[in-house]
């Protein structure tokens, strides 16, 4: 068996600009269009996966022509081109994979992506606005990524548009002669030839360190125009025509464990009363909605996620929060069952496209936790998906707080005989009986289900940049008031940093 | 039968500062919580409308608390509050309505909206930021905002909060008095007491200015706790048992015709010759190029339409467009049936979210005017429905036109016989067959419906802010040439103003 060929290699040969004979093109064009096309449509009729293309390289050798052939050759309406620039006010205020995460296409589509993770990475770094420890993070925050979303069936292709600097040189040229063409050379193509070696030495280390079998990396010779044509949509074909579902494993979970351990039954306490309740009240609410009025906290965003078992209190528990806020500067997320759209995304990105503006929080009434809790009790999911699910929900939260967005997690803790009478009250309230389904019955039966999954996910999820708070709710005046001061806690330990 | 009481009855009624005794805002709170729960669900269930519940007045007068208690007394999963402050960088880079399309709630929701466009309005007004000349266009701006959501379905409600001057002079006092209250008090807050006159007046003109038949005001006095509490519950009940699904007429249409005509069958052309095409391609995208590339494109924008019989060449001329703009800048939306969530929002909600930011230009292959077209052809929707729907667009097209955004709208005219060629080329190329499907044929046979249809829709949304350019197609190469050129020299025009 012949040695595959090294990146090296891969690069050399792109260098050596190898034309494709017209005649040999004009064939393999013929052949190439009508496989193209039927395998576009068996995949959008199998409804099953989305292709990602990601498409990057040197700037100035013709990326934008590849891609327009492409389009010209597949139904360009099942394929988005997404594009990213310099990130947008809005799109800096987040996360920096958010914008990556919205845009994603769903399932059965095709997304060609210009301007990727890859490239704000690389031009960040050369401009020397970056280290190399920085970089390293970058890469693993992609090798992430693409992990998660190859996990959940995203297919990921990456082509690398490359030539000799001496071919970019005078292609450059070329276009600059002609007034006809001259608009389309940017200021980056004319930097290329110059500082050919460094782009050349990051790319190919960008490059070795993201190479995946769930995400690999095609280097297109891009000098022959027809050359780059057919190889970009050969390339692209096979991955179409790729039919075999393999299951890649996520990334190994880099988040720390909190040390303060979470114990799921939290030890019941003594009921408040009336008095003493909205005396405390009062006054943790005056105190929180000081703190949100703040200029520190204008620089942050809080992501507030409620779980526990039905009755547990849930809704009560997040008015009294929100009763302290502007409701300008909030939102109450209610997770059920997704939608058809969200279906068609890899899971998490229903819950990136609420995340907090600075100055914002976000509420979510019930979260990304259903993944281990009911999509796992009830089997929704094979046990695969929900196993690797605690590593992207670390990975997911451990975003949010490197850029500065407060986690706080609350495990409303009822106990059983608790749930039983809340669920009878309810019953004989007219103005509640509404939030009693025959689902609550089914789901108390599983009781025991519920809680070994709710303890696993406070055993793998319980980290240090974003702990779980257990709260004891049988007494919902005595919860409502731990929930508060909790998070005033966190929050003033947070915006003194 | 008694006169209805006038606005300033109204006012003046709740400038009494009317209070609800204690003992029976309890009973008819019990009595409300019960039938608020119901009429909701009934709602749900019918899925038929949503509810927008505007929530404007005075500022300190306890309008938060007011909705904090309607979600204590709903189920508040299926309320949004949708709270608006100063525009983010991205909301103000678009029409003014565009974040109020953005966030209206789906069919059978509510949404509760805080910081409404009556508070842009009149906060812009008072600020003397605003002549009288644009506060009337304001209005006018609401009056055909709110008449299109009704016509489509969606039920609005307008409460305006109101007490005494001396009442909410003496509330800020009393919060402000007390440290655990003091942070609720906003700036504005402070500021009614002073300028109370001059916003009871502003106040009072907009309600009289905006009230309509779909789109009642409501004054809630607000001195009194439970009055208020009660009033409002008592009128958002009334609205979601509400049951007749009126039918209201969008408002005149207001555009100014297009003085130059625009006749459907366009006069097919000389052929252009291969070699000419190309250097008139060349020489025109090079020009587009350059135009979207100068500063004063960067500060509007570009949405185009292309509409015309299958077959008639839309993806194709788009392509040649596009090849002149850089990936990043632009973005195709092909149009088809709406999906589940487009159905069931207004009719116009999905194309409001694709208006592109300045400096990009959003190319629609079909359009908006699936309305007036397919939607009418095939009796999707009443006839009602069509018909109000030019008006609405015009309205769309010309807040575009307003905002800076440049409006193009294609149809490529194809005559029958040049379609039946395409239709049996497409059917010998194999990598054209996916683009001909039985509904091609189907569509061919009603070909004199469509040109009705096409035809009325010249006639109703040829307007001086957005003429329609009707292209004879039958000669692809001449087609594309002369779009470009037409492109290019209302780019210009544009840019020159």
């Amino acid at each position: 068996m012949a040695a595959l060929p090294s990146l090296s290699d891969l690069f050399d040969y792109a260098e050596s600009n190898p034309v494709l004979p017209k005649q040999e093109a004009k064939l393999r064009e013929a052949v190439l269009r009508q496989n193209l096309i039927q395998a576009q449509y068996d995949r959008l009729n199998e409804g099953s996966r989305s292709l990602l293309i990601v498409v990057t390289g040197l700037d100035g050798v013709g990326k934008g022509s590849a891609i327009n052939q492409l389009n010209e050759w597949l139904d360009p309406r099942h394929i988005r081109t997404i594009a990213f620039g310099a990130p947008t006010p809005e799109q800096a205020a987040r996360p920096p994979m958010w914008r990556y995460w919205n845009a994603l296409p769903a399932k059965g589509k095709t997304g060609i992506v210009f301007g990727s993770w890859y490239e704000s990475l690389l031009r960040k770094y050369a401009s020397s606005k970056m280290g190399s420890a920085e970089l390293l993070h970058g890469v693993q925050e992609i090798q992430a990524f693409e992990a998660q979303l190859a996990a959940e069936g995203v297919q990921i292709l990456k082509l690398w548009f490359h030539m000799s600097r001496e071919a970019q040189g005078a292609r450059t040229q070329r276009l600059l002669g002609d007034k006809n063409t001259s608009w389309q050379v940017t200021e980056t193509d004319k930097q290329v030839e110059e500082h050919f070696d460094a782009i050349r030495e990051i790319g190919a280390a960008a490059i070795e360190a993201t190479q995946a079998p769930h995400a690999p990396w095609h280097i297109i010779p891009s000098a022959d125009d027809p050359l780059r044509a057919v190889e970009t949509a050969s390339i692209v074909l096979k991955a179409l025509q790729a039919r075999q579902r393999k299951r890649f494993a996520a990334p190994a979970d880099s988040s720390t464990p909190c040390k303060r351990p979470a114990r799921l039954d939290a030890e019941q306490v003594e009921p408040l009363s009336r008095k003493d309740y909205k005396k405390a009240m009062t006054k943790w609410q005056a105190r929180l909605g000081r703190l949100v009025r703040t200029d520190a906290f204008r620089k942050r965003g809080l992501v507030l996620a409620f779980e526990g078992m039905d009755a547990a209190g849930k809704g009560g528990a997040i008015r009294r929060v929100t009763q302290a806020l502007d409701a300008r500067s909030y939102e109450v997320v209610p997770i059920s069952a997704p939608t058809d759209e969200e279906r068609a995304h890899p899971y998490l990105w229903r819950f990136w496209r609420h995340t907090p503006l600075p100055g914002n929080a976000t509420f979510f009434d019930r979260s990304w936790y259903g993944r281990v809790l009911v999509e796992r009790v009830e089997k929704l999911i094979p046990a695969a998906a929900w196993n690797r699910a605690y590593g992207e929900i670390n990975d997911f939260e451990r975003q949010l707080h490197e850029h500065g967005v407060i986690v706080i997690k609350v495990w409303l803790s009822v106990s059983r005989d608790e749930q039983l009478r809340r669920f009878h009250q309810r019953e004989r309230d007219p103005a509640k009986r509404y939030k009693i389904t025959p689902d609550d019955w089914r789901n108390r039966k599983r009781w025991p289900l519920y809680e070994k999954a709710a303890s696993d996910m406070l055993r793998f999820t319980h980290t240090e940049h974003a702990p779980w708070l257990v709260l004891a709710a049988d007494d919902k005046r005595h919860a409502r008031v731990e929930l508060l001061q909790h998070i005033v806690g966190t929050l003033e330990k947070a915006l003194k940093d």
